[in-house]
């Protein structure tokens, strides 16, 4: 990792070019691996600008724990606004909305560019950060906040900007990800393979954002505001967690040849009202063919779908510290060049106000599992009910589960029912009509089929 | 592919943008997918830039020819010359050293951007161009260059601005994966599979530069480049292509598991003597579980390790106008919003200028199938030959394939061997043996092993 070497020593870098004050707000696992690669790269990193970084401060909450060498405590301070008041350059990895907003406009109101890993910030309150990079004529950069070191931000702002993406779909949450992939391997239940992943640190103690989905659907607000050049906001994103994902459904999905992913998914969706976009999470079953059901662990992989490059995939390490670390310095690099050389990089683009069509109206093929009771006619008429709505079965599992003693009223039978594609509302009204039908003793799931 | 939409009709871009003069070199299939965009999105791009693209001229050799409705008739000029000396954009697709070479550098002195596709001019004299952009503080793109749609250059030298990369190993030429996949899957020879791909339009009437790796080859010096900061010409890259696999490598790479792709690799080598660089293009056979194998038809692929991201891939279409236009108006957005808002691009970077390794010094793991004499004691000469130079086998195969009818002398087998890692110099002095020995009757294959 040193960037000299015995047999090509590196030439160092002019003395007297310009320096870039460095602010840092947060020293926890991706703080401290920025640092570090601050520190480590000193020089790469003053050859590739034209300038060189100096680090001014870190700010922490807690001044006397040892954070490692490239954390030298005498750049600690528990005092953010005042330290961005004097940088040039902010890192933003404290996380959460509050206090970080205010900072960050605060660091563009005296002239500092931003990079930030805050994913939750910008898909909340993304606009009133662009407008006041805008403002200030400074940069906003966030490749960190989409899957990690995966380069995404910037494949869909820039290298597709000639371009027109109609979809991008996507495994960007590697907790959720680790989750099902070990209920796939080891027939766990939920519960149990979550309770392992915080044991082996690939799910927080608190793990709400992941497992309900929100992790996700904040970096769909963002992909799709970037994709469609339009503004998407969190609460525009429907989302579904996996917390409701059973080792009944991963076993189904296996029969089917199906394996159960969170997906992200933003997309242009046209119908006869015009051309309107879709951001949604939720997990759904794709075929074991398909390239992201092969992603396992903790493991990101995102398709992009444009009208002339086709199909492109990503794939790579979604976090970590070292990864976003990555992503960061990247993006770091980028603000400190144009500081260095003038210029500045993309801004928001959201001329398409393109309309969100309502979850309602899109199209979707389903898998439900139902227990009903095992008498004759029950299936005709689950049948007659989604056919009601213009559903199309496409198979169904039947299987026996509680076979009473007079094999009578009480046996009891699970049936697993993949459909084709049908409009949201009339799945939605199939399952009203069934929680109030009496031989339909319970919905068990209810999971989109996706990537066919 | 319009613009507009019933439901949600595109606002327009201010009438006062600034125009940016537009001038495309070529008109094939590329260049006309270029138009075709240009003309297609051209109130997207208008919002995305901030300006507005006016196409100018399109030079061809042959002004005659009808090239549909995107490529009108008057734009059409045989004097590219004049053409370059008007444009504020000029986008070169026609490929070729000259005067491809001599166009780019005078558009630069006139003070236009330039956005290339071509790869062979890049690696043969990228940095004369490089020097240009920046005497004349314009920009020089190439995203199409390398891996057709697939964003690689932009990722390379600006998302991993940051980072230190250790190794990019990847499928950069279609034709060649088509023809290797199509004899994988049919057991087809070399020359039949060539045969079936031009007939398909994946190869070109002359095939050299695709089936010799050159093309390959050119990329390997341009990602070489941008990943190590150093200079890394065409000539510097060690260059095998994939005319003499034979059926026989394919059947033989199966039976140990292994599928065999063109691979271009860069990569830092760290010895005794220092860190060096080395870039290289050979068919290799790699393990049939590493998602480079089943890399399909004509698809791109490509992995890159860096320090902190970890493993990336990078996977989409590498060739054809479409994914190529995609590429190129990408970078032309870039180049565009330059213009329009200042600052320029990144430039060349070479600071590190690592030296190459020479092929020689590197070790590498072999695959070498000979046709011996099947009488006692060979297989011990030839392992006692290996072992001489350091270099341990792995697995042996042998199979008769000669009996003749005393069941003398004259009896053939043939040998395949898989060896460990071994120095490429140790491995050039065992063959060299080998060709001088009674006993070994020719050394049919000699391939390397890679991705373990």
């Amino acid at each position: 990792m040193s960037q000299s070497s015995p047999g090509s020593p590196l030439p160092p870098a002019s003395p007297d070019l310009p320096v870039l004050r460095v602010a840092v707000l947060g020293a926890g696992t991706v703080g401290t691996e920025v640092l570090r690669l601050i520190a480590q790269q000193g020089e790469d990193l003053a050859h590739r600008i034209g300038g060189r970084l100096e680090v001014i401060g870190v700010s922490v909450r807690d001044l006397t724990r040892d954070r490692g060498e490239h954390v030298p405590a005498d750049l600690l301070t528990t005092d953010p606004a005042a330290l961005v008041r004097e940088a040039d350059l902010v890192i933003e990895v404290m996380g959460g909305i509050e206090p970080a907003r205010t900072l960050l406009l605060d660091a563009m109101a005296h002239g500092a560019s931003v990079v930030t890993a805050n994913k939750a910030l910008l898909a909340q309150d993304g606009p009133t950060l662009y407008e006041a990079a805008d403002t200030h004529g400074v940069d906003l950069y966030f490749e960190a906040a989409v899957a990690g070191a995966i380069p995404l931000v910037r494949p869909v702002r820039e290298s597709l900007a000639g371009d027109r993406i109609q979809r991008v779909l996507g495994i960007v949450n590697g907790t959720t990800n680790y989750i099902l992939d070990a209920m796939t391997r080891t027939g766990a239940s939920f519960d149990e393979a979550l309770a392992d992943a915080q044991e082996l640190g690939y799910a927080e103690a608190d793990p709400t954002a992941d497992v309900q989905g929100h992790d996700a659907a904040a970096k769909a607000s963002i992909l799709a505001s970037l994709a469609f050049h339009s503004r998407v906001r969190l609460g525009d994103v429907h989302c579904e967690g996996i917390t409701e994902v059973s080792a009944q459904d991963i076993a189904a999905a296996g029969r089917m040849g199906r394996t159960i992913k969170l997906l992200s998914i933003v997309e242009r969706v046209r119908d006869e009202t015009g051309e309107r976009i879709s951001a949604r999470v939720y997990p759904a079953l794709i075929p074991d063919s398909h390239p992201l059901s092969s992603v396992s662990e903790a493991y990101n992989a995102v398709f992009i779908e444009a009208d002339a490059a086709g199909s492109l995939m990503f794939y790579g390490q979604g976090a970590g510290g070292a990864p976003t670390a990555s992503a960061i310095l990247g993006d770091l690099v980028s603000a400190a060049r144009q500081r260095v050389r003038g210029g500045v990089g993309p801004r928001e683009s959201r001329y398409a106000e393109l309309e969100q069509i309502p979850l309602d109206d899109l199209r979707n093929a389903f898998y439900i599992s139902l227990t009903v009771q095992d008498r004759p006619g029950v299936l005709a008429e689950i049948a007659g009910t989604l056919s009601g709505y213009g559903i199309s079965i496409s198979t169904i599992h039947q299987e026996l589960i509680d076979q009473s003693e007079d094999g009578g009223e009480k046996s009891l039978a699970h049936i697993g029912i993949s459909t084709h594609r049908a409009l949201e509302s009339a799945m939605t009204a199939s399952l009203d009509v069934f929680s109030s039908t009496a031989t339909v003793l319970s919905i068990d799931s209810v999971l989109r089929i996706e990537g066919e």
